[in-house]
């Protein structure tokens, strides 16, 4: 199918720009998916046709992101923001504790959202570190902790991998310890090489990297899900999710079509090493020049939690800032 | 664009055919947003593009099923089955009791989560009423009751206009009382001309008649809202998903999108009376045949309660049966 629609380049801070080969074979799709004469929005959930893509999603998603059959693969209403409150929900017991780590706004939704559902379930979700500092004249996040405290006897211990409005990211990733880690991995989930066996539980709002609003992706240990807390609605219920192959109740099923374009994407691209490695050079290639232009831009985030996702800066002056809008606009970025 | 894919007839019980101009608007805009540049998966839920999509969506289902100022429309994650957690956890406080009135299977589905999600708040869902009954050699729902139970001082009473699994539907829905009246309304919404203002909250899985899996629509009124309780987690909030317009988090963007073209070819083909007028007028015709083939067909459903958007028979043996869906199939049904 060839389109001549003029595609502008996208930088903004919200959904990514989706591969071309993933939205041109989505155009066929939508009226006839993969010649059964119904189209992907039409297919039940549970028929052949669907199960074949979420069997296909699920197969790439392991074999391109290294995880083994330690972990379920879980394709869940909402987005980030929905795990926020789902997981305490599910594995904050009567009497527990859970503990956070925040090194961005992100981090701080999620405690706020754990502190609620913590007191429904009277448990106790608490702040255990916070990199936030005063930088200047106001309060900011620039740096990663060295090392993740560990808390013990915690249900889990949660952060956040990449920061996007402060562009903070941990560029090496904590590795497992006795206390389960939970990470938020929305903005670089599917950008770089992770070993999934340090984590309890992963999850990623899919509209960053993965596919369209509306998917999480959660990738959770089979030991940590028997850990799972039992009087929860079973909608919000992991185990149910896991029994069921994330079929309990219609799911986004076009956001999970989708998310196997990208998988297939990729795939074609050479992997998650390969994507890394273009993330890597871009922004690079971006750091290059903000910081040999010092007198123009304004880095502050410490180099070793620089985000490759999330390049952020400050211009010198509101003067500056405008000229740059302006000619990024006539450049079609 | 044309297409000359095969499109088969489609009369699952899973998600409905959508319109053809729907989808093929929908091919178009995958790559290019109303000549934006950028495709709808791509664009940010807070800029300027989406935001169209949005005031039209809400405006074009304001003016066509009826909805006044009185009542918030809300475009939320997931589908029913979200909302059969969230409702309870919402509006029912401590100390507070609702009454469910079961005619099927999803009804008695919300009934079971509401009762966990009570016991998480110490509270109460009750059944108030149950047509379950005893047919032949099994139990089975075939009748609305003549009026929905009131009772007195609950939280709401909640009910499902169309079951789908026994093609049981409120052909005449209830008018409101001095209960506030929640109603699943997933299998029947924008197939029949409704008064909303006899409803405090009805929701619909968008997937049966409106679009994509993944969304659920909220009809709520202000009022009703006022009452909702105020500590639990804003993702599930629904006067945070009010005040923000459905754009919270990013909400599932393609789905609401999709609503969209789907409202405008309902307003092309002349609104939703002229949509339910098509749907009587079907089926009609098949109880017509159903009714004059007794020797074939068993319909045991209550003639003032068969639904019009799931027509339920039986075939008198499995030889039948075979024939029946060879038949089907052949003719590309």
């Amino acid at each position: 199918m060839q389109r001549m629609a003029k595609r502008l380049m996208n930088f903004g801070a919200g959904p990514g720009a989706l591969p071309l080969p993933a939205l041109e074979q989505a155009q066929i799709d939508l009226l006839d998916l993969d010649g059964t004469g119904v189209g992907v929005l039409e297919h039940s959930h549970r028929g052949p046709a669907f199960d074949k893509v979420l069997v296909e999603t699920d197969a790439l998603l392991r074999e391109l992101a290294g995880i083994g059959d330690t972990h379920e693969i879980l394709f869940l209403h909402g987005g980030a923001s929905t795990q926020f409150a789902e997981i305490p929900l599910a594995f904050l017991k009567e009497g527990a504790r859970a503990g956070y780590v925040l090194t961005g706004v992100w981090g701080e939704k999620a405690l706020a959202e754990a502190k609620t559902v913590a007191k429904l379930k009277r448990a106790e979700a608490e702040l255990l570190l916070s990199t936030k500092e005063r930088a200047g004249d106001k309060e900011t996040f620039l740096r990663v902790p060295e090392k993740l405290p560990t808390m013990e006897g915690a249900a889990y211990v949660h952060f956040t991998s990449n920061e996007t409005v402060h562009g903070v990211q941990f560029l090496e990733l904590p590795k497992a310890s006795a206390t389960p880690l939970v990470c938020d991995m929305s903005s670089d989930f599917l950008s770089r090489v992770v070993d999934f066996s340090n984590f309890d539980f992963v999850y990623a709002g899919a509209q960053k990297n993965a596919g369209p609003s509306g998917l999480a992706i959660v990738v959770v240990k089979k030991s940590f899900l028997e850990k799972q807390d039992v009087g929860i609605p079973k909608i919000w219920d992991y185990r149910v999710a896991a029994e069921q192959r994330s079929l309990y109740n219609t799911p986004s099923t076009f956001s999970i079509y989708f998310t196997r374009n990208v998988l297939r994407w990729i795939e074609a691209k050479g992997g998650i090493a390969a994507v890394q490695a273009e993330n890597d050079k871009k922004a690079a290639m971006i750091y290059e020049v903000l910081d040999a232009r010092k007198d123009v831009y304004t880095t502050r985030v410490a180099k070793n939690a620089r985000s490759r996702m999330n390049v952020v800066f400050e211009l010198e002056n509101e003067a500056i800032e405008k000229v740059f809008l302006e000619k990024a606009k006539a450049a079609d970025l």
